[in-house]
Parts: C-alpha cells; sequence; structure tokens
C-alpha cells in the first residue's frame, strides 16, 4: 500500500479532511531539509491561472511532525502534512447519492458499501497529489546530492501536440506560459482549446512527458521490479493517468527493430547509445541515458455540463451538473507531480543499488 | 521482488539454465488443479509458426514441486518449474563482451559488473515469461471459480491496427491465424508484414489488448494499489513492454469531458453504464465494466541485420549479426502471458477484497 | 518497517517531536470509531502512581486526521497522533554526548552519525508507545465486534513472582493496584521493592503475560509468518523487551513430550485440549484455546544513580548521572502496550483469514 | 511470507512431497558459490546418532536451479532444493484423522479445510528446516566475506544446564560430543536423559544459544524492524520453537538496572561495552558486542507413548501411538537451524545499512 521498498512513502488523507499528508521512511540522515523548497513544489502544484482552473486557491504549506531536527534529517521516519484550509463540503451532500460519470464515485460507494468519504471525492481526489508532492520534493533533495535532475512539461493537450524541444528549450520555456508547454508556439493554441473547453463546461486532458538526467546505470529489479514497473505503478496513483509510455512508447508498434534499437559507440572513451529510442531503460534497468516516460491525463470528470446518472437511493435516473470547484484542466498542475512520482521512484531505486547509504555525507 | 500482496508470485530461472519457474504463496486450498490446463497455456506461449517464429522449440511441461495433493491446492506454496532442455549457449559466448543493441546486455553487465548470466539473455529473456505463464495458469483456474474470463488479442502489428471488434469475434476469431488478431482481414495484412521483416533480417512490433469479463466491483486498493497501476507493474515486467494504457488510453487527451465520461443508467433494475471508455476502472478501482488494457511490445532486438555495438573488453566499436534462434515478431507469443500477468493480479486484488477465502469450497 | 500485511501499521514520531503517531491501510470500513475509548487506552498508558513513575505527565488525547467519517472508518488510511505537550529538552542537550548505559544512545549516534534525535531519546523512546496505543485501539475496537478480548497483567516484578490465577481473578483484580498483578498478596510485595529501587536511584524490570480469548483456529500463515514469529516481532518493537516466550515458554525445556503434550478430547461434541501448554499455538497457527504469551521488560535504563560512560567528543571516561524524568518500573505502564501489539497482529492475522472483508456489517 | 527486505528468502516444499527448497532475492552478485559448504551444513542437520534421533537418514544434497554460473552468483534470483528420497507416507494415512497432541495436524486441518498435505506433517514438518538451511548456508557465505562468525550451541536439555563457556571452548567442543554441548561434563548428563527418554517412548527439549561475532553497530530498523524482532520471528519459523531472548533474556526481571546496564569504557582508543548483558542489541540495533540470543524448543510432539486424541471422523476419544521415525530430541540438529536463520537475518539488515551493496567486491 506504499511506494518503494528502501525510500517508502505512505500516504493519508481526504480532500475534505484534516489534511493530507505522506510518511517517508528510509529517508537517509544528515540531509539538509529544505522546507522553503517543499513549498515552492506545493506552489507548482496550486492553481495556476484563473482562466483555466476554477479550483480552490489553498495557500499550501508544509507542516512537518517528525524526522528533522536543526534542518537536518534523522534518519527517523518523516511525517509531513498539508492542511485543508478552504473546504466547502456543502455541495457534495447533493452528490452523496448522485455518483459523477468517470468519477470513482460509484466504484467506492460499492466497495466500502457507502462508509467512503464522500467530501469533495475523499481519498479519491486530486488533492491527495498534495501529499505526493511533499514526498516528491523530499525524493528531490536527496536527488540533487547525486546531481540528477527530473523535469517535466506538457507536450499534448486537448489533441494539440507540441513539436519536440531540446532538454535546454524545455527548462527555459515551461516557466513561460500557463500550461507548462515548452513548444510555446504551441501552448498559445493549447490554451485557446482550453479556454473554449470551459466556455462549454467542458473539460480537456493531455500528456506529459518526463525527463531524467543523469541516471547511474544499473537502477532496476527485473524480473517484476523493473524501473519502468515502478514508475508506472507510482504515475498510475495519480488520478487521471490511464496510461505509461516509455521512450518511442505505443510508437514501437509502428516501427522496425532494426530503426528503433539503440546502437552503440564509443565517445569520449566512454560506450554510449548514439539515440535514445529505449527512454533510458533496457530490460527494465536504467542504461544511462535520461529516461523519458510520458503519462496521458483524462480530461477532469466533474463537469457544470448536465451529464445522465443514477440515484443510488431510488434507483432513477438522474441529471448531475458538478457546481464544485474544478479544473477545466489538470494537465499543468500535474507536472510537479509527475515529476514527484518519478523522484520517489528514483530514489528507492538507488538506495536499493548502495548508491546512497544510511546517512548522506 | 514479488508480484501481489495476498496472492503472491515469485519467479526464477535463466533462459539457458536449468529451468524457469514461480513460487505462488496465498493461492486457497481445495482448488482443483489442472496440469493439463497449465500445458495448454505453455504450449499457446510456445513457437506458434515457423514462418514468423525461429525461436528454438521446447516441449514445455509444467513440473509441480510443491503445494499439491491429490489434486488439489494445499494451502501450502505451490512451486513448479519448466525445464530447459533445447539449449545451446555457444552462440553467447561471442556475444558475451558485445552488448546486443536494444538488448538488457550492457547494463546487465554494468550492474552486475559481469557476473550476470549472459547466456540466453539470462534472466532477461523472454524465457522467463514461461514462468509467468505458469503462474498465470494457476490464477486463470482460481478465476474460473468465479466466472471470470481474461483474454488477450492481438490489435496492432508493424503499424497495421486491426479494426475492433466483438467479444464474440474475439472468442473465435483468434485461434484462426498465426498473429491471433480477431480482425480476419487485417490478419493477413499483418502476417505479410512480419514475413518481409524476416526476409530483411529485421524484427516488428505491436499492440495486445487484453480484456477481463465479469470483474466484481470494487478490485483496487488507492491511492497507491490501483488496479492499473498494479496490472501495469505486471505488464512492464514482460519483457518488451515498453506502453500500458487503459480503456480508451493516449486517446484521452485527443477527446472532451463531456464526451469520455462514462454516463450511467438503469438497465434491468441494476447501475450500468453506456459506454466503458474507462476501461472498468474508476478511482483505481474496478467499477464492473469489463476491464480493457492494451501493452506495446517493442521489435524483439536481436537481429540478423548488422548492427553497431562496442566490444567492452577492447572498447573498439564492432558489428554485431546475432545468430541465435529468435522471433522476428513476438506480439502472439506474447498474448497467454499478458492473459497471465492480468490474471495473477486480478486474484490477488480478488482475496484482498474477501471473495476468496483460506480455502475454496 | 511496518506491522501487518493487511492491516498494516506504519509509527512516526518522537519523544521531543511534534507528536508521535500511527497510520493504518487495510481497517476495514464501517467500524464505529471511538475516539473516548482510545483516549481510555492512552490514559492506561500514562504514568500511574507519583510513588514508581516520576515520568512527566501528558494529557494525551488522539488526534484523527484521516480516515474517519461521522464516526466510522470509511476504508481509507486512518493517521491519527498524540502530541507533545510537556516537553523539555535541556536535560538531553548535556546528554547528547554521553551516552547512556543500557540505552539506544550509543548505536543511534554511530548509525546515523549524530544526525538522530537524541532529546528524549527521539524515536528510541518509550514515547513511541503511545504511538502503539492508538493502532492498538483501533485493533481493539475490530476485535470486539468479533468478541475477541486482549487482556494483560503483570506476572513478575524484580525477581517476585505472582502465583498464576484465573481469568476471571485477571479481569477483576489488575485494576486494584499499580502494578496491575491479578495475585493481590504479590503485588505489594512488588510495590515495595518498586519503592526500593526508587530510593536508590535505580530501577527494576519484569514480565508481563498476556491472554488473548475466543480466538478462532487457523490464524497464522507458516512456515513463516507464523502467529508467534508476528507477536514476538511485535513485541519486540516495545523498547525494552528482551524475550517472548508462548504457552509454557522456556519451561518447555525442563519437561517431558508426554507432560506438556496437549491431549484431545471431546467436550459437548467439540473437540477441546485438555490443557493449553503450547499457548494456543500449534505449528505456528491457533489451535483455539487462548493465546498466552510473556514478554520481559528489562529495568529502564535511565538511573539516578552514577554510571560509567564515555564522552563522545573527548573520548574520555565519565560519569552520567541522568536527572530527566524516568520511570522506576515501565511494566505497569507496559500492559496496555503489550495489549496492543497482540491485538494489532490478530487483526491482521483474522483479516488474512478472510474473518473480516473490506467492509464490515 | 518471506523472510528478508532486501535479502529475501521464500521456502516451500513438504516432508513428502518432492523436495523442499528456498529462493533468495537480493543475494550480491560475484560471491563465491560453494556447493560443498551448503552440503557440510546439511549433514550437520542430519539425524547425528542413532541413540537420540530414530528419524530416517537422508543423503541430503542441494540442487540449484538458478543465479549461479560458473561457481559465482549472478545477482539474479536464487532458487535451490534439497529432494525427499527415504519418504514413507503409508503410516501417516493412518493419522490423518488422529491428530496428534502438540502438532500442527489438528489447527493445520481446519484452517485448510482437509486439504493440506498431512503426509509427514506436510509443510509443518521439521523438513522444511532443511531449506531453511540452505538460504542460511549462502547467508553465511555472505557473512564469511566480512569476517562474521554465527555459532550455536546447545545450553539446556531436558532441565539440564550447561555451565557458561567462553567462545573458544564452545568452537572447540560443540564438535566433541552428540548433544553440541560445550559444557563436556554436562553433556554426558544430557546424553543420558535423552536415552532414558527413549526408552519410555518420550521426549525432551532443550535450549540453543546463538552467537554472531564480529558484527557491525547500526543493524536494525526500529521502531518495528528492530534487530531482535527480525531475529526472534525468523527463529519462531522454526517447528517447536517457543521462546526467544536476547543478552539476560529473562533473568532482565529479576536484576536492578543499576547491575544489567552495560557501562561504557575506552580500551585502546574504542568505545567498548565492560559487559554483554544486552545481547549485542541496545534500542533494537547492533551495538558491537556480539549477539546472544536463545531460543527454546520444545520436546518432539509425536511420541511412541500412547496419547489421547479425537478421531475427526468418528468425533470419539481414541488412542494415538506415533509409529513413524521421530527423534526424541531435536536440539542438537536444530543447532545448524539456528544459526542459519540468524544468519539470514543478519545479511538483510547488513545489505539495509549498505555495508554490501549489488556486487560483491
Amino acid at each position: 500500500m506504499s511506494l518503494g521498498k528502501n525510500f517508502i512513502v505512505t500516504f493519508f488523507g481526504e480532500s475534505h479532511g484534516e489534511c493530507v499528508g505522506a510518511i517517508i521512511y528510509g529517508c537517509p540522515a544528515g540531509l539538509k531539509f529544505d522546507e522553503e523548497f517543499i513549498n515552492q513544489e506545493l506552489k507548482r502544484r496550486s492553481p495556476i491561472d484563473y482562466m483555466i482552473s476554477t479550483s480552490r486557491v489553498e495557500e499550501d504549506n508544509v507542516k512537518v511532525f517528525s524526522g528533522v531536527l536543526n534542518g537536518y534529517t534523522t534518519g527517523a521516519p518523516i511525517c509531513m502534512a498539508v492542511y485543508n484550509r478552504n473546504v466547502d463540503s456543502s455541495v457534495y451532500e447533493e452528490l452523496r447519492f448522485k455518483p459523477r460519470p468517470g468519477h470513482a464515485d460509484y466504484p467506492a460507494y460499492i466497495k466500502y458499501a457507502g462508509f467512503n468519504d464522500f467530501r469533495g471525492g475523499g481519498i479519491f481526489s486530486g488533492r491527495i497529489t498534495a501529499a505526493y508532492v511533499l514526498a516528491g520534493a523530499v525524493a528531490k533533495m536527496v536527488l540533487k546530492t547525486l546531481n540528477i535532475e527530473v523535469i517535466a512539461h506538457t507536450v499534448e493537450i486537448a489533441g494539440i501536440k507540441a513539436k519536440p524541444q531540446g532538454i535546454e528549450e524545455i527548462r527555459r520555456n515551461i516557466h513561460s506560459n500557463i500550461v507548462r508547454c515548452a513548444d510555446l508556439d504551441t501552448a498559445h493554441l493549447m490554451i485557446e482549446r482550453i479556454r473554449k473547453a470551459m466556455e462549454n463546461g467542458d473539460s480537456v486532458g493531455g500528456v506529459i512527458e518526463c525527463i531524467a538526467l543523469n541516471i547511474p546505470i544499473g537502477l532496476g529489479d527485473p524480473p517484476i521490479d523493473t524501473l519502468e514497473g515502478d514508475i508506472a505503478k507510482a504515475l498510475f496513483a495519480i488520478p487521471a493517468v490511464k496510461g505509461v509510455e516509455f521512450g518511442l512508447g505505443f510508437d514501437f508498434a509502428r516501427i522496425y527493430g532494426s530503426e528503433c534499437n539503440d546502437q552503440f559507440t564509443v565517445l569520449n572513451g566512454k560506450i554510449v547509445m548514439k539515440t535514445n529510442n529505449c527512454g533510458g531503460i533496457l530490460g527494465g534497468i536504467s542504461c544511462g541515458t535520461p529516461i523519458v516516460c510520458r503519462a496521458v491525463i483524462k480530461p477532469t470528470p466533474s463537469l457544470r455540463k448536465p451529464q445522465k446518472t443514477v440515484d443510488l437511493i431510488s434507483m432513477e435516473e438522474t441529471i448531475i451538473e458538478v457546481k464544485g470547484r474544478h479544473d477545466v484542466c489538470i494537465v499543468p498542475r500535474a507536472i510537479p507531480v509527475v515529476e514527484s512520482m518519478v523522484s520517489i521512484v528514483l530514489v528507492d531505486h538507488i538506495i536499493r543499488l548502495g548508491l546512497i547509504k544510511t546517512v548522506l555525507k
């Protein structure tokens, strides 16, 4: 029920409960603990622009409960939380027995026999991703000590695809537009499409690409704990993710082996791959090139537009129009969440490989 | 390092070692244990046709070491293996220090400092999937007691996509052609494309779709152990899988929320969804509709065609032409493997949900 | 790093940090959640009497962060904490580099290279057991729905052994004296001995027996997850526990097989055992008789008496006299902690056996 | 269901099945793999002397299925087994519905609804400990690379206690007598008592002490994965173990804190403890002194002497006289098993601490 084997992260909390949070077991002692960085990461996850995000605005700040002393991790479990402040559950009372199409409402109601926390989607809400960012930010702190960078960006929204960009363009451009797309020309089109969806009371999805640079060779424990499998499982824990691919991904089905095999050569006395079609992972373990993965985010299920549902009590068809605060497109906000999940998995496998011990020095 | 939490499967074995095998912990006692069925499943995984499969032919039969008595499971760990008989490692001596592009050879060599079993790819070989099928066959026996069916079929090979088919067509047609495609017209084109690749000493990949029918509501344990995440992790354990998606998958990025949300209605007094765009899973838990997932299989990396690599000893560039027995397209053989992994995950979550206890009755 | 497989408990917090707490994954939904009961259990763990307990007095009350709605568990992770209020860390600054004999100070300093939270013993403090009681109280709520009772009592302190008592005497008498001993005559002697230790600035240990009644047959998953092994591991997580035994325990080494084997007979049409020398567990699984285990608690290591230690900075021998608040004998306070750990393990195995499902009804 | 987190051992097999075996995940690559040593360890576990051991004699030899190439571990899972050769199940047919007092027969029958492998006790038989020795022997190979020694000896049999001996005496003397007791005078008395029990068709138990030398500081992950807890859980997986204690163990209940606290001093510029009452573990983590633990072994339950039981079919009382091959006292044979379990746990925690990486060099 947790992420990781040696860097183990457990999550808790509901959308309209007291808080959402994370516990990390296995974080090395002696890590400089930068609360300010965590808060910045939380800010990256908060609603970006009123035009695409009608969601509630929370001034999210981390509260650390354990595992840190005098600015350094102690080696003990780190418990952190973000309080829920801007909560109004009244709208959900009405929805309680009207499951929203595309949402977890219905199966959760059946699975937990109605005892589940229905307010704001409970644990199924995107709010849980604030807890993911807490743990992800700590993972990033660990990765920084190894000079590893994890960066995500938007590559598709509502059918509009960005043109591929170099890592420098990605680093530079994603902060310059509200959809966090490195292809600036396309970013405008994406924003336009989102606005249109908003006007229609509709929503759109997209694709996020995540790149991890400076990865040591050997991360991953096949046959089962492949690096791909562990990253994928972590990404599917993000509500709305419905697909994950690495390197060429589904395009591997449209190409010959001789075209996609990454051939080896020697550069400056070192073995390198000429291409990175494999997305940095061969046989389930990292091979030294950047890890490249993509996750598809489905359109937010909560819509102002009327949708058909069934009243769970009367068992009659009815219409639902969701009035709460919801994002038209969560793709840009999911960027730091994707980075967080990838970072958590990387730290776990780095510790497994013995590259980091019980104490960072 | 194992699959599952309550139905726990651990794998072992190498391509050119003694055998490959699986241990299952948590299989309920009292399950009628059908060895013949396991052998049939192994046969489905064996090379199908000499035209698309130049791979070694092994008469695979299960050997049961523990956990079964008088034709029924005892509740104790079930250990099973398939012996490797048709093994010729000589060709691999030559390849030992010439990593094959697209294969695990290079990162495995670095990770294990050259101690890894290089013969036939060792544990990174597709041979390990025979062990997956052993466990998957047992999982299917359990699923049968609940009337759950798991069926996979080929939907794309080398860029050629099959037209969508109904479940009846799938059940009927996949046995009628060597690519196991339910769209009979397209199957011919796929086979043609594979033949062409074979002539060129090349290889091709494809996409497999897996459908699970009659699924109870409530499988999956969010936030982390989502049904999607657990299935994806299991599928990524299959060598060559580079992407996994559910329902509309990556097409969710190209559609409006109002179009893809599966609306609810009442049919014969029961709540049903009119569509199944979500692929049977909402919020990480099964919602009652069939589970639909797809995995992309990359082209086999081992090619007759010459490819560039580097000699790990001399650190000089060299050319590699792989002469061993390899499939031009492993997609059809991967069908029972995909079914196996999905079945294992389903049984695990079914036990978690309490639908099956320690003893089947 | 957690307790349990299906009822999974993770702990966090330090003695002088913000709080100590627990997260429970896998608690069934629909459990009536009684916060008052949790607070009563915390009170049972708080210092009992100034004469034997000079420890800090905290008005411990549970704070629930997640997993409960309208008085019932929701099926989501339950996060709970107890805040640390009465904290004075000044005394520990002096001790920071003077490891207390018998305490974790020295190995923790080495393991974490001095980054560990030294204040009040950090995570190695007995304070963590307040978190154990939080989770244990929830486990007891679950056990009550099955009519299972877990009760612990003091059977030895400072070499003074209580005479065996029946379950009725135990239930009645343990509340009537501050050492929670069911043998009232002996209780006085124990108290006397503790007082003497206190006067000398010394400390004493003892033995706690825990009995679990109305246990279903079949709990435990041999060969590894035996019920004894899982209970023992949980009990060793209590600071100061140095030994655990079941049934006759170490006396099994002093008896013939024909004397200790619990023979079977028929009573009212049911199979019963005439004796319970095995302590309710045979072959690692519960056999229907009450579970009986004992844990030895070593004397509190922190003493007013001067002890020899070494200054970790100067590497010179020095004398330590611990002035903080410490118990002379923690045995009575450990009673609810022992019950908690046993209860947590029982619930985990009850869920494994399928006796409780995802929802309590 | 497995032992360990980073050195993970899974067991399988039954007493009268095909074989018993073990799979190790996480064994470092590059370990010189000494099959001969494994066979020697198996030999140490085999019946020692016809006078105290009437058990079946099996020429046990390890069969390695995976994970080893050219005499070195490869980093892949190591699967090993010992075949069962000398099997005669006929006697057990008679016992099938007559549960032996003190044995797992009855609760196993209930738990698995009669599907359990009853032949020879199935997975509950002491035969499973041959598999423990397989994994333990590999663990010892790893420990040798760190110069860590694990040695067990008999300290009590049938109420006769050995006088404490130094490590040199233990090393020297345990091979000189069939009870493996370092106190040679007492060994004779123990043997006498065993003979007497044999003549009476009875059985006796005893206590084994295990010592681990040259232990690094810092093994153990409190609060839950204490070194004591993990060792205890591993020892309770040995059939017949009913108690485990560390250092002074249950005698901690009979002593003052000032007497048992191990005080620190400086010796040759290093911090040392003057005594080792704690048994090498403080606060759940190793503190540098030898680890000292003891396990009590109950008398073998299978007796020639008539015992009362109940026929599970007729539900009537009956008499059972066990005629199969059984040990009168398994304590001496359990010595290498205890060493194995302690060794496995030590290697796991050594890898966790980062003292050994993915490859041994």
